[in-house]
């Protein structure tokens, strides 16, 4: 297959092809997959979120660029919060920075959140291992950490960055607890600001509470990603992660926790698709829908009879 | 059985119990959901989304109050953005509102957004319908409108508000678009605030775009929830979207699609539910992702395989 050979020899357009073929569910999307499923596992997943506003945009470029002048290649798969009425707020930004989008190294791509939720979190995976068998040594997921499935979708990384921004509102601050604890590593950007001194002594403190239940501690790093200042320190960061994923055993815990997400989620869709399929061929999904709807039955009731009429 | 007769008959503490089975996907949750769904489909379902901020839990208050006022009962289920570090900002909002959750006329409950997604969606949509079946008029679920999760949650609502605020950043602006086309009402909120005019001739040119798309041209209504204005012309507007939705025959169509939705839903928890337990006591799930972890098959691969074993 000509697409497949195009990804694994890292081709720009095969890459791009076989990610719409997944976004958009096109019949091959599963066979691209599967032949590409082998050759990933090689690239480091870093998954950076937080709330709205934080500059999580422009930081994942600024940190793009740092590993570019390391000499690696990066994938990007931004998670972008927009619909067909904005045309895209992020995919203008990643425009207007030229000298990162005409870098052969660099694979940005933004994904859509429209549609339906499992389908984003599948989708980003399978956008992610393109990436991966097409050879990127580094993939940036970046995502916004608000709801539980973008949360879901950046913590399956190897290391997950969470970016916060002193001076935000009461409701911003319950929204950065329900993230606190997928962070491997906090970065304090806009830190040219007020309150940044009083944020990180509350970043400080949280991880007291929590120190004696994990072997890492999540550093905190203060950047200003408009001006690039504190990005290596946090490059510098994520590669002590690295090393600690490696040395601990952590990174192969956290993988198979991976492989068992990723069965879990093709056993969920592919198997209720299958189902579905038949329902809908027979006419009987339908008269279902209609019976609940007339509280004739409960969709429990009838999702139970499904099941013992066709597994065995 | 007693806790379900207890919801019936509106007991307070039988509601809450039913919800927690739910939540925490006790045992006895399905038969009790089984035994409750003939008696829901009578109360109006209000959604209340918005950005982080935009005061929602107030106007949802508000608008309970209203409500209340007119003498009909009120449910809210309250998914609540919150992680075991900080004990829960709304909820935190709901004690401080002593006069509305000391009256028994109405019910509050906060979902955590902590666990699965899927699961979230369902817990809600199961809260929903306890209160539902418990005889409240107006159920009103309020979310954050950032992840698609929330978003999926609050649109099988009959009647979806969503709230903006002016002045908000860009990146706001963003994610506001991605609610926009859910919208049966606009509210702008803290409508004393600079930037309220240009916030209201935003949402009334994109409204003009998607003119003659719709039969409903939702209304753009001004509220400054803290000091109770505006409140009745939103209650006002429920109510004339309530009419639409029965003479258009909007919310047949509208239930019919829930339905639809509650049965997938179902569908997919239980059918991949039933194939993991299988999997599991036979032991083959863990050395299918140790497979999948060694890339020695991959995971599309392995489910084609369960379902043409498991299924016929």
């Amino acid at each position: 297959m000509n697409l497949v050979e195009g990804v694994l020899s890292g081709s720009r357009i095969a890459i791009s092809r076989a990610i719409t073929a997944v976004e958009n569910e096109y019949d091959e999307a599963t066979a691209i997959m599967q032949k590409l499923y082998p050759h990933t596992g090689k690239a480091h997943l870093i998954g950076i979120t937080g709330p709205p506003g934080a500059g999580k945009s422009t930081l994942t470029d600024k940190v793009a660029k740092e590993y570019r002048r390391q000499g690696k290649t990066v994938g990007i798969v931004a998670i972008d919060p927009t619909s067909p009425y904005s045309g895209g707020a992020i995919l203008g930004d990643r425009i207007r920075m030229l000298d990162i989008t005409t870098d052969e190294g660099v694979f940005i791509r933004s994904m859509a959140t429209r549609g339906s939720l499992g389908g984003l979190s599948r989708k980003t995976a399978d956008a992610v291992k393109i990436l991966d068998a097409a050879g990127k040594d580094i993939i940036i997921i970046e995502t916004v950490g608000v709801g539980q499935s973008e949360v879901d979708i950046v913590k399956n990384a190897d290391t997950t960055i969470v970016v916060m921004v002193p001076g935000l509102g009461d409701d911003i601050q319950a929204i950065k607890a329900g993230i606190l604890e997928i962070g491997d590593i906090f970065a304090i950007n806009k830190a040219d600001r007020d309150g940044v001194d009083r944020l990180n002594i509350e970043l400080e403190m949280m991880m007291d509470l929590n120190q004696d239940k994990v072997s890492w501690r999540p550093p905190v790093k203060r950047t200003v990603a408009s001006m690039n200042q504190g990005i290596a320190e946090l490059v510098g960061a994520i590669d002590d992660h690295i090393r600690h994923l490696h040395q601990s055993g952590e990174l192969e815990t956290r993988r198979t926790e991976r492989a068992r997400n990723e069965l879990l989620a093709a056993l969920d869709e592919h198997i209720g698709r299958y189902v579905l399929n038949k329902l809908n061929v027979s006419g009987r999904f339908d008269s279902m829908v209609a019976s609940v709807q007339k509280r004739e039955k409960d969709p429990y009731t009838l999702v139970a009879e499904i099941i013992s009429s066709m597994l065995r």
